[in-house]
């Protein structure tokens, strides 16, 4: 049986969240019923519930970084039992058929449903974290290790995946330098990430402001990007750079800073195009790359390395009635490094 | 001691290329002297004579697609002997130490040194191959295989390398779909390499003028980029693109094209930056990449790859005296693929 529960919700493009009471479906054979414990805000949350990623239903609860425990369990369930440490990330859906999803890559499958504001599979709309409870096929519930407590892994499943996943795609490791530019919620997992993983890790930021932090983090090197010095000492540096910033960023000279081979991989998108000198490519057999999330054998991966190493992001926990004012702390860059709601406050 | 041979230059950017003779440095060591045969027309000669890739010294001998015999070898000289058959591409010399020519990849030594237009190591300006003879270090001197002709051969020195090298690195044969945008000189070369290594093979032109010549080329398909269809049909169809089209293309929309980790790879660089749509990267972990050229050994390589296969450039052989006129060719896209020159109408 369909059960209310409660949540914060975007009754529109133009104002701020508040709560609302929302349904969940009843548990069906493959699904699990989650009691979220913990929430992360994401900058994509914002721009969705704005609608400044196109038109969106109302009212809309966002929260693609969900870490809760398994309270109930579908008669048909294999993965997961009662009790059970679990997170959410941005997809609850695929067709599980098509070779994207065969090849462990249902975030390229044309028919994955994304944890919130998504057409589901059973023609509903999809409501995401920012609640007590979410019920979600159990092939898209992921355990959560015991080494990692809840409130650090929720942001794991959407900014630990979606860095880890370029990270080892493009081989970052022991012998390989990788820039991290932007250090926010996700760059600051991209360097936790590639220095476990054993790579030299650079920072490349705006300004040095956040340059004790980064350090601390796993950088060996910290530059400011303001200074035009810094394109020119580390002309030539870099085997891999994953572009946090969303923003637009001359990319070319960012690519001048890449090896022989070298891949800069944009992990955001801003919505102009980006204008790429083709001779900063072919002048090294360099490319611009983009990647999305992670698949979901993979963000599993990420969390049991993660546990592996005692990594998780760094946060900043947050009742649900300060969820407006933190939107504008996100947009400000005034968060070291990710929000988290104790969704026990929405009771 | 250095020599006087027949060729023919650019005296400056805006005439057309007469008869010169100019110096060839005494054959050293290591050298060893080609009497050139053949010597193709690359589009870059022309940019490069015109002036529109930076100032240039005059005269201004162009040509990097050369085929001959060596007459004179250098007292130190393990690689060759007389008689042989072989060929001079874009590169006469790079420092043979840094990381990139031990990996084989001379074409990204900054010490390079192009085989025209180029300040060579012992000071002097390079001088290319529209003429009867040159002198080359023997690393620089690649074998050409008896079972292709010099005529045929010598565009493979510059259009076959740079289409042969990322066709391989990026994975092009058995099970892949390729598609080649342009069908010129270096897109004719693409066709029937890729066709070779066992990709299935579209051609993508402005038009369908030169379908015919495509099929027969190698490829399984051929469509117009005129028609809108085209991008809605073969959307997210290739593994690989190669662009051969130096103009400004809309990279965006043949982004589209690529399948999930798909790579659309420059080997022509148009001046003006291109704009690039990150969500077309995003959306599929795709790659827009650029590649120059190749390494010596990969020439080698791509020559000996030719040989087994039976290719060769498709040309047509000019005399000296029609080089300003097969500019004109080139320039109004009107050569199937390659000029060619007999260099003994320098004689």
């Amino acid at each position: 049986m369909a059960t209310m529960v409660n949540a914060y919700a975007a009754h529109s493009a133009a104002e701020g969240l508040i709560p609302t009471q929302i349904e969940r479906r009843a548990v069906g054979p493959h699904d699990v019923l989650i009691d979220i414990k913990f929430s992360g805000i994401c900058h994509s949350d914002i721009h969705t519930v704005r609608g400044e990623w196109g038109n969106q239903n109302y009212p809309l609860v966002p929260g693609h970084e969900i870490a809760g425990i398994v309270t109930e369990v579908g008669s048909a369930i294999t993965k997961h039992k009662l009790g059970d440490r679990v997170g959410v990330g941005c997809l609850v859906n695929s067709c599980m058929e098509c070779e994207n999803c065969l090849a462990g890559d249902q975030q390229f499958c044309e028919q994955s449903v994304g944890t919130y504001g998504s057409l589901d599979r059973d023609g509903s709309m999809t409501q995401g974290g920012y609640a007590t409870h979410v019920v979600v096929d159990e092939n898209f519930a992921l355990n959560i290790p015991e080494g990692i407590s809840l409130d650090v892994a929720a942001p794991l499943l959407c900014a630990g995946i979606t860095t880890f996943s370029p990270l080892k795609h493009w081989g970052a490791g022991p012998g390989k330098k990788v820039a991290v530019v932007g250090l926010g919620g996700l760059g600051h997992m991209a360097v936790k990430l590639a220095s476990a993983m054993g790579a030299e890790v650079t920072v490349l930021s705006q300004s040095l402001k956040k340059r004790e932090d980064g350090l601390k983090l796993g950088a060996s090197d910290y530059r400011a990007t303001s200074d035009e010095n810094t394109f020119k000492d580390l002309r030539k540096s870099f085997d891999l750079i994953i572009n946090t910033v969303s923003a637009s960023i001359d990319i070319s000279s960012y690519l001048g800073l890449l090896r022989v081979n070298g891949t800069l991989v944009n992990v955001g998108a801003p919505a102009e195009p980006l204008p790429v000198n083709a001779f900063a490519l072919i002048g090294g057999r360099r490319s611009f790359a983009g990647s999305q999330i992670g698949g979901i054998e993979e963000t599993q991966e990420m969390l049991d390395f993660c546990a592996e190493h005692g990594i998780g992001a760094e946060i900043e926990v947050i009742d649900a009635t300060q969820i407006n004012e933190a939107y504008e702390r996100v947009l400000a860059s005034d968060v070291r490094y990710r929000f988290v709601i104790d969704t026990a406050t929405l009771a």
